[in-house]
């Protein structure tokens, strides 16, 4: 039995429709080099600037200040190191969270070698941390803050927002970086509102496809490359671009229609999710109350990870256990919220996307059910 | 009139049949994150193996020495500023060819501004460096030899072989890279014949996909990694695989068939260009005699490069100035070849793939006489 029930959408996506259009109309029609100076150049050119319209569009950014990586580590690496590197002259101090996904937090420990002092705030009980700890931690010489906007492995909402804020007031020279690649084109927002001068995005979280990811840069803010080469992309991105995959990314963009309606419609399948695996008092949500809908982490206490992901693949059903970077890994993120090992070793991750059906999720909770009452016997 | 003789291959290349019908397969049913551990992303783990056995089948390596990048740059830059780390408690210099490519050239400058020494080769009048004036450079703390295999704008062969016999026969610790992205599947070759531990290929120069390299890391050897994250590859290359790209690069090494023989096809038919060329004395080739046949670069004293490009492009024949990624440059290699000023602005690279057809060539030969007439007229 092959359902084919896909519910790791945020370890990645299948494309939507708009984007296996844009892609096949691409690797068809559109390949020049966008640097090349003829024709079939200029048109490459021409369309990828009609794809970063529509990818700054969705986080209310100009064009101008959207750059196309080859991919969401790419795109982290360059805010983190790009951004550190930049100022160094002014501080060396980082300020960051405990639960920033591999590109960033992998970023800072290479910072901390070159001599940077980071600073990484713990989680709450909820997953989130403390704006006020932040404060804190913020000095004169603090030069870059970085924190996720939507947790990848839990989909907890950090407090951006009044982080930016606070930076502000503390009159800290400090840029600020939002790993925005669980948030983007499922959580409603802008970049200016946010407060952000830095803001990581990918294409492959959004039905669009794998190898492409954008940085927002502020106007006006310089922050230091990490690739070295031709200089596509102003310079911050070198090597020839991935001319498919930025315009898949562009249809996957504008496909999103409403990102608040959607989430509205996501949350409500999430919740009638939620009410039916609380029928089961073997099931255990990981995922705080107020986390956005697209990720429910939760354990069956007794059924290791794995052997349920393998039961519920086996019949065509895909979840996670935490995020596909950290594979065989325990959650740092589970860890530091404190969970019991017996918790974090059964935690699997079921992500949905807009595309989920209530359907879907029905079979799930049924699949689940079941795995518990034949797994738990088992064991 | 669209014509569209397209013979800009060395900038890119569009995708043959077979990377086209594995990228539309991917792109359609190939989406799980190969480091998943449910059914979607084993399925898509094991399609890149396959994809990594074809790529590495052409250079005579063993799979488990390719690693896939997201872009040539990125393989390019970690391949230097990677093997140049790893290696620097032996040593600090490197030397390297004066007509690398931006995407090793300024790698290279990086290093010298953490403390490098970097000899830079000047090249022969054939462009091509002389293997002799490399032992004179090299010493006991060389850690890095690094240099092109084929030329990209010229399509000259630098002797790689013999350099790496030279490097061992000094006794020198260093790695020798080469960047074989303009080599790769057009030279018939093999990374242990050429003495090479680290070697750097592009998808999209063989009618493969953009936004996807490969590094060949012979077994043993060790460097570091340039980018940070969730340990991809080997922890090489981080970020999300390029499923679809990856796959459609191992189909078009796949349709590679005998490299020897094609050369010998793309041979012929150069030569024939070359004698329609030779009957125009407004015509001048740049390119050495022994060049790779798959560029020619020409000139057209008194018609600047641009003009040419552009009447060509109106009769949907495409060409280019120099490589595209150095637009708006003048081409440094035939500087440092010592042309004169008048034919370095006047260059134009005519670059062939093994699918261009001596039709093509023949009808952009009489296009160039036409343009000689037209334009040379007006000027």
């Amino acid at each position: 039995m092959d359902l084919d029930i896909y519910l790791d959408n945020s370890a990645t996506t299948p494309l939507c429709d708009e984007a296996k259009e844009a892609m096949l109309q691409a690797v068809t029609s559109c390949y020049g080099n966008p640097s090349a100076v003829h024709g079939k150049g200029i048109e490459a050119r021409k369309q990828i600037e009609l794809a970063r319209a529509a990818v700054a569009s969705v986080m209310g950014a100009a064009p101008e200040e959207v750059y196309f990586s080859h991919s969401g580590t790419l795109a982290n690496n360059t805010a983190v190191i790009g951004a550190a590197l930049a100022r160094e002259k002014q501080g060396k101090r980082i300020v960051t969270t405990a639960t920033e996904h591999p590109s960033v937090a992998l970023a800072f420990d290479a910072l901390e070698r070159r001599g940077f002092e980071v600073i990484r705030l713990s989680p709450g009980p909820d997953g989130a941390f403390d704006p006020m700890e932040l404060l804190g931690a913020l000095d004169r010489r603090t030069v870059l803050v970085s924190a996720m906007l939507v947790n990848n492995e839990l989909g907890f909402v950090n407090p951006v927002e009044t982080i930016a804020q606070a930076v502000r007031r503390a009159g800290a020279p400090a840029l600020i970086h939002v790993d925005a690649i669980q948030g983007y084109g499922k959580l409603p927002f802008k970049v200016k509102t946010l407060g952000a001068d830095l803001l990581t995005v990918s294409g492959h979280k959004i039905h669009g496809p794998k190898g492409v990811g954008a940085l927002y840069v502020k106007k006006g803010v310089h922050i230091r490359s990490v690739v070295y080469g031709g200089g596509q992309e102003n310079g911050l991105f070198s090597g020839t671009e991935n001319v498919p995959g930025i315009l898949g990314f562009g249809a996957a963009a504008r496909a999103l229609g409403s990102v608040g309606d959607t989430l509205a419609r996501v949350r409500a399948r999430r919740d009638e999710l939620l009410s039916m695996l609380s029928q089961n008092p073997a099931v255990k949500i990981n995922s705080p109350k107020n986390a956005l809908p697209y990720i429910v982490n939760l354990s069956v206490p007794g059924v290791p990870s794995q052997v349920l992901i393998n039961y519920l693949s086996q019949r065509g059903i895909y979840v996670s256990a935490g995020s596909a970077c950290k594979k065989g890994h325990r959650s740092d993120v589970l860890v530091k919220m404190g969970l019991p090992p017996v918790r974090i070793d059964s935690a699997v991750r079921v992500s949905l996307s807009r595309l989920t059906t209530a359907e879907e999720l029905r079979t799930f909770a049924h699949a689940l059910e079941a795995a518990v009452r034949d797994l738990r016997v088992k064991l």
